[in-house]
């Protein structure tokens, strides 16, 4: 325990990521709890200090308070994480901002999830600021990088960014985040990092679909260099540094999410790359695949901007247009031939 | 057979990558020889248009001749395809210089090694520049991309980035070289793309061994994104285009050795990293491993520019300073620990 660094802290989300993020937090010296819908995960959380669903062999803290209830898991807390898929956060995040209004205490908002709201376009950083008043919180930091859960519960040394347009906020993050094995930078460009964050999903679909229609890792190569080619494209268009993407955010997160056989995104592609159908998938996945709905995000966000994005819309032609993955793939490898630079 | 191009094209190197551009050259249509220096592997290619050693499930295009004469190789070729290691292209070149010097056709040269030579730390096109005279041949082009030779020999669509001071000597080369599966870009930044195919090899090297001491995806990622910076940053001291390192050449080549088991340079880093000695390694490979040498280049060249490639030296002082692997990679874990973007 480090008591110098004790704080209260709020996980809501008790997913793979939520679990491990609530188990660093805790062996840092926090006082952390934990919030999630499924009263028996919470309950096995309580009692036996672990989360099977959702990740295996990991104990976690035995100091982490597991909760349903939302108003005990915010209240008093200094700090909320979100770790909730991205289409649910507007609606918790409402409920949170309710209940911080009558409650009093200011936490600082950290996005820990990875995506773009369907319809509005937003990314979480934006849901999180249009859903809880500024009056009832504290700054808002992006937490994101290259991170699969079950690495960081083995303590793989693991890098991520902490973004906000306050300074000083992104460097609290980093101070109660950080130990041996979690290196946290922090980073200004809070619309580079959600972005990278939210399209690596999208191209790690397509990843795992060249690798389940049978392309090897030079086209793998080729898919991922020109993935972030377009999320780098798309970031400038709103504003962001285009190095961002070079960093942990952009190409870090895209190599763990396109290279790992632990993301679900690439998990997802692969078996559309064999022929499974999506809802089939989804249905079978046990956990959100934020590629998806993201791809449709991605797809309108783009044609707004007039972005040309033509990984990410082979993509969204495949899961929300019936297109035929290997039809969808053959033209997207075609339009990959043409010149290489061009933001 | 495509008669419209085919021309007399020669390629110097019958190891894996030499034999998969032979036959890809014969496949487009041109008439190809090969050159190697093994009587066995050699004739065996003329009988059997197999190369077992090097590459395993390949029936070469029977067209091909293949020879140990080196004059009768260079003699009236159109081009000549370098694909040789690194250390040994200086005292190849410099024959084949005299050799044209007698014979008098003026071939494109281009190669399709990634290294630095030791010693004088030149690129391969300053290498060739030097040993064969402007006046016996013509421009030089550079071919390089991410190109695993066992995914070529499968028709896997593999991305190359033909690079050359002359733009319609690129043209050329992209025109001889492009088929269905074989994509080529090309670029004017010889200096981005040879640095960055040769520097990609260190930092496989890099990814293996931490692999190999048991450090997980997330660990990869965050070397590989500042491996890329580091490679991009020494290009920069030398002139290069910062962008050229995240196209085909740089991320896209990298991203493919540090990820792909077919990487003999992943694979060389993986059994450091399992407590082989080097020497050990490079006696068994079976082939050369160029990060070796181009990590004592780099050193040195990094060194001469002053130039901060934390990930290269570490390689370098196991390599050539005997410093143990897992105390250098955690001085170096401790070191990636600093701010992201820092040209």
């Amino acid at each position: 325990m480090n008591a110098k660094r004790q704080l209260h802290l709020t996980v809501l989300g008790s997913g793979s990521w939520g679990s491990v993020l609530a188990d660093v937090l805790a062996k840092n010296g926090h006082a952390v709890t934990i919030y999630g819908r499924n009263p028996q995960e919470i309950a096995e959380i309580n009692e036996h200090h672990t989360n099977t669903h959702y990740i295996a062999n990991l104990h976690m803290d035995e100091s982490i308070a597991a909760t349903t209830d939302l108003r005990q898991a915010v209240t008093g807390a200094a700090a909320i994480f979100f770790v909730i898929p991205t289409q649910a956060i507007r609606s918790v995040a409402e409920k949170v901002g309710a209940i911080l209004n009558e409650e009093g205490n200011r936490p600082f908002l950290i996005s820990a999830a990875k995506g773009l709201e369907e319809g509005s376009l937003d990314r979480i950083s934006q849901v999180l600021s249009q859903s809880i008043p500024a009056a009832v919180r504290g700054d808002i930091v992006i937490l994101s990088g290259p991170s699969h859960a079950e690495d960081v519960a083995k303590r793989d040394i693991t890098t991520l960014t902490a973004a906000s347009a306050n300074d000083d906020a992104a460097a609290w993050v980093q101070w109660i985040v950080m130990n041996d094995f979690m290196r946290i930078y922090t980073s200004p460009d809070v619309v580079g990092v959600e972005l990278g964050g939210a399209i690596k999903n999208v191209i790690a679909i397509g990843a795992g679909a060249i690798h389940g229609l049978g392309y090897g890792d030079n086209t793998k190569a080729a898919l991922m260099t020109r993935g972030l080619a377009e999320m780098a494209r798309l970031g400038v268009a709103f504003g962001a540094d285009p190095l961002t993407f070079s960093g942990l955010s952009g190409l870090g997160d895209l190599i763990v999410t396109c290279t790992s056989t632990n993301s679900r995104n690439w998990r997802c592609g692969n078996r559309l790359g064999q022929g499974e159908p999506l809802q089939h998938i989804l249905d079978t996945m046990g956990m959100v695949v934020e590629g998806v709905p993201t791809a449709k995000a991605a797809h309108d966000l783009s044609s707004q901007a007039q972005v040309d994005m033509p990984i990410c819309e082979a993509i969204y032609e495949v899961l929300y247009r019936q297109r035929p993955l290997q039809d969808s793939i053959d033209a997207l490898m075609g339009r990959i031939a043409k010149p290489e630079i061009d933001f």
